[in-house]
């Protein structure tokens, strides 16, 4: 088996989109980041995507609206993000306080800045082979995770465990699709599906996105099978400092062992997902320049 | 065994669908027919889809424009069907003749016109769990074929054949969604499917939308299965008077001894698409009138 680096591989591209943005003229992408309330989650993630831009070459725009802010004040805010032509890309980070919801939200920003990918036109776009539209960024991640590990999808049984909208259905789109790097039979399983091992075991290509801490055990594992972890799960762990630790929705130590291939968590797709923003920001500034 | 007959399911639901329409106040739905050209099979789909609209008391408004309009032609009228506060559905039959693209029509039907489902928010909607949009008619019936015959999806492993726009992808996304009917564990087939034969015989339900002759026989189905032949296909034939007989995707002298349930062709999904046409078009009446 061999470890798939994401860590390695978002720095490659992130090198790639700077060396990208330094070459453009005039105005640089900009990426407007709203992070409501102080959730910790919320705020090292965001910190982590402005740290990122900055890096590329990317302007950040970061927005601290008062937690207080109604959910038509929230959507007033998008709007003038939409309408500025300044900006770019557009994300909320999730999730938002309560009485805040997001999924109307998914609508309310501009497909054209939709940098998350989760509006409905561009989830569409992604089942209409419509590469015209953005894909969200951990599915995204993942396909790219594949192809720079030189993983073609063609002929190959791709299970994907979970159904979720931002990952398991946009994932699943993905490797269906009909072009270079994909073409793959798809499978999608989730927690109504019954015998589900015998399922996973048919997988070439093991995509485990549930949200369950060490589901994946090697029983359930073909031996040579390339295994993604989507999953981020807090453990409680006394041994360590934070009293938690970080497992995927894979047990590693049985898994590892008969995989060909292999993300690890932490360092797998995680870093993935912020390199995908950044693209899709850059991909943003490019279709609004008429360059795309 | 036992057939499916979808020509007396879509009777039951245009008799349903003509008592809703009766005891609607007002205005009654319409739906706008375009053809263009005298393509025999268009001509005689969009008579079917005006007869079955009159028998259920919605009004068909069928428009012929000359087969010399150009593409942008085509797209003032759809504009103006689009603003036309008197109709509630718009059907572009395809296939157009050239150089009319229907592709890029997707997206000219408003959303909430698009009783075909062919938009991308529509698809987008579908991919989403939300039911607010129209689900392209084929895929629709397809799923109250299996609900009005009993068949629950939940726990059951679905093999659908065929990737397509109208058939494959929109039908995968149905049986898969988290709700009454639906839930089942989804795998997509196509054309490029390593071992088909494996994964077919593990299909609880088979769905096939290939458009290959008799593709799928009596070996690669397992006992007890349901099986639903999308394919509409012309084979020549010197017996038939017309030179050719219909058959599906199936093989049906073998499959259909060994399935618990199968649809004929024709006879089967078929009469459905219609069906499902003037419920979106009923739908997106009641849309218009807020009453959805």
């Amino acid at each position: 088996m061999a470890l798939i680096d994401g860590n390695r591989i978002a720095e490659t591209i992130v090198a790639e989109l700077k060396a990208e943005v330094a070459a453009l003229p005039g105005r640089k992408p900009c990426l407007a980041l709203v992070r409501v309330g102080d959730d910790p989650a919320s705020i090292s993630y965001v910190r982590k995507k402005e740290k990122t831009a900055a890096e590329i070459g990317v302007t950040g725009r970061v927005i601290l609206p008062p937690v207080t802010l109604s959910q038509s004040e929230l959507e007033t805010l998008i709007d003038g993000l939409n309408a500025d032509p300044a900006v770019d890309g557009i994300l909320v980070q999730s999730p938002l306080p309560p009485p805040q919801r997001t999924s109307g939200l998914f609508r309310r920003v501009s497909p054209n800045k939709d940098v998350d990918g989760f509006h409905t036109v561009n989830l569409g776009k992604l089942a209409q082979d419509d590469d015209s539209g953005f894909v969200s960024c951990t599915p995204a991640g993942i396909m790219e995770l594949l192809s720079r590990s030189s993983v073609d999808l063609a002929g190959k049984h791709v299970v994907v465990l979970g159904r979720s909208l931002i990952v398991g259905k946009p994932v699943a789109l993905l490797a269906l699709q009909k072009r270079a790097g994909a073409n793959g039979t798809v499978t999608v399983c989730h927690s109504g599906t019954r015998d589900l091992p015998a399922i996973t075991r048919q997988a070439d290509v093991l995509i485990a996105a549930i949200g369950r801490p060490e589901f994946v055990t090697g029983d359930m594992v073909k031996p040579g099978a390339v295994v993604i972890d989507v999953g981020i799960n807090r453990v409680a762990d006394a041994s360590k400092k934070a009293g938690y630790r970080l497992t995927g929705d894979v047990h590693f130590p049985s898994v590892e062992p008969k995989a060909a291939l292999i993300t690890p968590v932490p360092g797998g797709v995680g870093p993935m997902t912020v390199a995908m923003l950044m693209r899709n920001t850059v991909k943003a500034h490019a279709l609004a320049h008429g360059r795309h």
